[in-house]
């Protein structure tokens, strides 16, 4: 198999090898559903057991404020149609920059009476203090506002944000499903009432995720049945896959001291070498996190760029790849009021793991001649 | 690791050593969000056709009408929430001994003013035909009737209903979980308008299961996001799970020919065991799966002795693993007019791929003992 330079860890991870090892069984000789009575069954209710007291501990929470969903999209789902189930028709506000899976799920209320607030953010992606001043005075029931934008890899103030929509009466929510394993997320420090994590963004397995949720908010399940995870997610658990979640959980965590430090070291490298290229850096002067860089130049076409740096043995890409089937600009860049013909030029790289120097000054000589090449044409396509 | 016998293949499957070997390279280094554009993405997007194609023919279907979701009870939560969705506030039917994946579903819908009909069924578990036709000139809007039932194995005609159903306008919706890889399950010679299959019931992962959808029904999605399968089911795609998905349908379905008639045997070997010993077998006289034994002593407790038998080597369950944690006698005995107390004594016995006649000989010569054990118990109990 051919295999590029994996600069795409946004969009999902290689499962950590440890993590495999810890799945493996749960994919032979163990098996078994943990609503079922017997030995197998038992077995499989102590993984889940043990899983969950380890993705609890990753974010500071206690074991019974998580319930396993099949991902991040599923969890921020049922927070916003779970909880807004339960409600009378109100108001939720959500950030202009949020995951479609917060947006459209926000949308769909509307079906139901709910009004759809978004909040504004600035040209680096941070919530507009002013706007959010407004949101409050309209006393939203819901809000969301993801902790770490999964394009640009900014990063909300959400405990400040939390602490006042608590006080006027709202639940929080946070879509932490990017900040996991890249920067320290605490539950209680953050004072949400309710956060995503997902196990595949962290080398963890695909169809794991969790919603961390303080009891006190209801929500109707999505998914309702046989009345698993507290009667919020029925369906039989995935044993493998929420085993794999926990140990990511683990691990990922662990790596943070030493990873963060490292990644954000190499992504200043890259961005040093893209800067000498004219490019812009999306968000560079925010708090972000340490491994993404979203770039662009006036000019270029990023699904171009993305295009011939995947034949040159770089993936990355021109967005996040939850819309990748869309050929519109970023969203979270037009509503960082970034021009639409620079914004389809942009490009992210996110590193991971096993990222190293000599793989983002490999992207950087691939990434010069191909946009030299680009340029040169359109500057031949303007000639008259 | 202790391995008893297992026997209760209806609640969940070991994984099929080949369908094992077909995920194995998708938990290691071939890995890829389906949605990115490059190398990565384009393969996980190939493997998710070439399984989308294997599940599709299992059943009869189009590719296109597969819609991948995590497992079964999200299927029937997606058809029963997101059919409703999109329609004025109606009847729903569904039979009186539907899983409580559509169960519950259907008595949310009670919020956005549905009603829900249950219809009657016989004393074997069939759908009753007078009641049938009272909710016919009802005019539901939708209907959901199981194609085999998980506790009894019972098997509906559901070509019929669904024929009927359909000339006065209802979508026909049929969850057939328990029927896909034991007998012959056809999409388009049964008519429905969709229908609900799972992996891990027939030997592959947990994590995936698919609508089989009619593409005239216009649904809702129950996760919404970034468009994922036609927009009716977001989230990043679990490759491996549904990889294993596809291979499972292909295997499961080829092995129907022998299988059926092998665990038939087997099954009725185990029935003549139990009639012996005095125990009814519920829905003996109808229709069902070769492989469910579904039985009750009046007397006996059938918790206490799937607890018995479990520590005697044999793992059974007392109904469906799915209400395992509700103390309730089966639901699906109580509509079938079974007493409440014998409907507690109920064992379920499922066989599978690997089971044998000596593991049923061992069964039936545990249960002898355990059954004369606590028969005696229960008579000195009863002494004065």
């Amino acid at each position: 198999m051919f295999a590029p330079v994996y600069l795409d860890w946004n969009a999902t991870t290689p499962l950590d090898p440890v993590v495999r090892d810890a799945m493996l069984p749960w994919l032979d000789g163990r098996f078994g559903n943990a609503s079922s009575r017997h030995e197998y069954g038992r077995q499989a209710r102590a993984a889940l057991d043990e899983a969950r007291a380890k993705v609890a501990a990753a974010v500071g929470a206690h074991a019974t404020e998580v319930v396993f969903t099949s991902g991040g999209s599923e969890a921020n789902n049922l927070f916003v149609k779970g909880a807004a189930a339960l409600m009378k028709p109100a108001m939720i506000a959500i950030s202009a920059i949020e995951h479609p899976c917060v947006r459209e799920p926000a949308k769909q209320l509307r079906r139901a009476d709910w009004t759809v607030r978004e909040i504004a953010v600035d040209r680096a992606g941070l919530i507009k203090r002013t706007d959010w001043q407004a949101v409050l005075a309209a006393k939203p029931a819901l809000v969301s506002v993801m902790l770490a934008n999964n394009e640009t890899g900014v990063l909300q103030d959400v405990a400040t944000l939390a602490h006042e929509a608590k006080a006027i009466g709202a639940w929080f929510h946070t879509d932490a499903v990017q900040a996991l394993g890249k920067i320290d997320v605490d539950f209680r420090a953050l004072g949400v009432n309710a956060m995503t994590l997902s196990a595949h963004k962290i080398g963890g397995p695909l169809g794991a995720g969790a919603l961390v949720l303080d009891k006190r908010v209801e929500l109707a399940p999505l998914v309702a049945g046989g009345g698993q995870e507290r009667g919020l997610r029925s369906g039989t658990e995935n044993v493998a896959a929420i085993v794999g979640f926990g140990v990511a959980c683990e691990r990922a965590v662990a790596r943070i001291g030493d990873e963060a430090a490292r990644l954000a070291a190499l992504r200043d490298h890259l961005e040093a070498g893209l800067a000498q290229h004219g490019m812009r850096i999306f968000s560079a002067g925010a708090p972000r996190l340490p491994n993404t860089v979203f770039f662009a130049a006036d000019g270029l076409d990023g699904e171009t760029l993305v295009a011939k740096l995947d034949r040159a043995g770089f993936a990355c890409a021109s967005g996040s790849a939850c819309s990748s089937a869309n050929p519109e600009p970023s969203h979270t860049l037009l509503a960082m009021g970034v021009d639409r013909e620079v914004a389809r030029g942009a490009v992210r790289v996110s590193l991971g793991r096993d990222t190293r120097q000599a793989d983002v000054d490999g992207f950087l000589a691939s990434f010069r001649q191909l946009a030299n090449e680009l340029s040169n044409l359109t500057a031949m396509a303007a000639q008259p």
